[in-house]
């Protein structure tokens, strides 16, 4: 199986994307088929987060289809895949079931995102199973928090793409961790080492990911290595992304996320989601649920006062001191101040991103 | 007085050195004359770490003098000052005596940089104070770790550059932010629109630095609007730090520094350096002292297994899972590799940077 080692590979693989490319991260219940098939149109590549749960991947992925067969400009099917990605927490969802969702011929994604297993065994037997299903025609995309887990993934499942997060990212990653300054040329560094010293590894493409908001981190993570960057924070501004208002309202509203925004495990503990494996944390912004914890409060009241604010409804809930509900976001969030299409954010970070580059070749020029 | 709000304009303010601009932080008790010196006369700027105690100040400027002089590249004197900078704590060091030393013509340094304030006024203080007594030829760094920070200092002291700090930084910074990825996009924005707003604040240049280790990372830098960059834990492995062998060995060894290295408040107390505001925690690796202080060992009991480490001397003290030394990193540790003059990591850092930018500018010539 080809792997795309540089970013003309990348277009082999995904004939339909424009450089530079842009993906949307297959987020939890808010990255849904019309954000994912928006990002696509737009020539990044969109992901479905279907997490831990696949009961409605099948309804997602037809409203997928639907939603790419209108366009005029984007095929339906590239290399016998639709042009969307799927995104898959390995600690919750299904493996079998999976594989039947995925081995009808109408769903074949071009790629999954693999994240979180619970064992490295999973990563082998999901990047194992979906090739299996799918003839090869899906490619593998790991997600990554560290060099260490990048060997290990890299040993283990010869994934296509190896997904770099830094901890700025919001949502779940590493609960300790560096940020992608660091952590991508690192990376790319141990990886093509090992990639060179065994030559049945193929080399993944590198996609970084983690605070990444704006067209200069963008250029940024280009010049760190990566061939493609993702980004989560700044389309859950998208008019399309599936989202209550009062979440969107505070991620405009927010700024300097690395004062307002923390990664804990307390989150995963009011909402209930507590089967993440150990090592992990969501970064969020900074709550009142966040300082009652820090107090000592005991976790069931705070679920209590949680859930209170969840039954209240309404958007307080999201914004000022006494906010309850999570917000999650990456320190990337003071930069998303307004509400787009993500057509438009798509479109408008390539543009910018274009724009860096140019900058940096007229500097460049002149040293 | 001429503000640089443009890399051209860096050139103007310190001329000797080249593009794109690298300097070597004021690493407390580490960077001395020798360090900062070779980096000045391998065209970045290098900085003293007087920190907070000047005790040794003149002392370390006369030797920079020395050194200097028996360059036959360098001038001793640009804009009349050292083509040097010094680094203060402002929580610590005396303004008074300070302004002593710096009002010596022979010591007027080309930069301060001042960091951790107790209060905001004292970089009002300080920034007005060495600005009479070197008459307006030091220019006024000063080092940020938020968007509000930027803001204040911005407002408070209208310094020539503002260093944004990201949470990759080893030794001490914010106990909690964002990596520069999104900080420096962030604060730039933030910055530039006060100063178009008030004519009367200078737009200051913007100094990166925070997990910065390779040439990628410097051109990744200046992706994200910076002019110029800082770097740490790069330069403690330069052979003129002053850095004990044990503590230079752990950094060329340690990888992965988003796993190995942790940012807290632990090493201040066993180090008896207790007097930083709150808010602040420092960076280093991951070690025995911090794996009991988490699990609960008094403050007490620690201080004295660290106090006996130290005692016992040799470099054991430093590596492997009984380490109890304060190994100050930041998360780009594991991008270095080897000890070598700060000349050749200067220039070796320089020409990596250059290499990467022309790698962009044929990329941006492709899309």
């Amino acid at each position: 199986m080809a792997s795309p080692s540089s970013t003309s590979s990348l277009k082999t693989a995904y004939p339909w994307i424009k450089l530079p490319l842009i993906t949307s991260a297959p987020m939890r219940l808010i990255s849904n088929a019309a954000l994912a098939t928006t990002v696509s149109l737009a020539h990044g590549i969109g992901f479905i987060g279907a997490g831990s749960d696949i009961s409605s991947l099948s309804e997602e992925l037809s409203k997928a289809r639907d939603l790419l067969s209108t366009s005029p400009t984007l095929q339906t099917k590239y290399n016998d895949t639709l042009p969307i990605g799927i995104g898959f927490l390995l600690w919750g969802a299904p493996l079998t079931e999976t594989l039947t969702i995925l081995s009808k011929p109408e769903n074949t994604p071009a790629a999954v995102w693999l994240f979180a297993p619970q064992t490295s065994s999973q990563l082998k037997e999901w990047s194992q199973g979906i090739r299996t299903v799918t003839s090869q025609k899906t490619k593998i995309w790991i997600q990554v928090t560290s060099v260490h887990e990048a060997l290990e993934a890299t040993k283990t499942a010869s994934p296509d793409v190896l997904v770099i997060q830094g901890t700025d990212a919001g949502g779940h990653g590493a609960a300790q961790g560096a940020g992608i300054t660091s952590l991508v040329p690192e990376t790319i560094d141990a990886v093509t080492s090992l990639c060179n010293n065994n030559p049945s590894i193929p080399l993944p493409a590198f996609i970084a990911t983690g605070g990444i908001s704006d067209g200069r981190a963008i250029a940024s993570a280009l010049a760190l290595g990566a061939q493609g960057t993702c980004l989560g924070t700044r389309f859950l501004a998208a008019h399309e992304s599936a989202i209550a208002p009062g979440y969107r309202n505070a991620v405009i509203a927010i700024s300097d996320g690395g004062r307002t925004t923390i990664r804990s495990s307390v989150y995963d503990t009011l909402r209930g989601t507590t089967s993440w494996p150990s090592g992990y944390g969501g970064r969020g912004v900074l709550n009142a649920s966040f300082r009652d914890h820090q107090a000592g409060m005991a976790d069931e009241d705070n679920k209590r006062l949680y859930e209170e604010a969840v039954a209240s409804g309404g958007d307080e809930g999201w914004e000022g001191e006494r906010a309850r509900l999570t917000t999650y976001a990456g320190t990337g969030v003071g930069l998303v101040k307004r509400v787009e299409s993500a057509r438009d954010i798509t479109v408008g970070l390539r543009g910018e991103a274009k724009g860096v580059l140019r900058r940096l070749a007229d500097l460049a020029s002149t040293m």
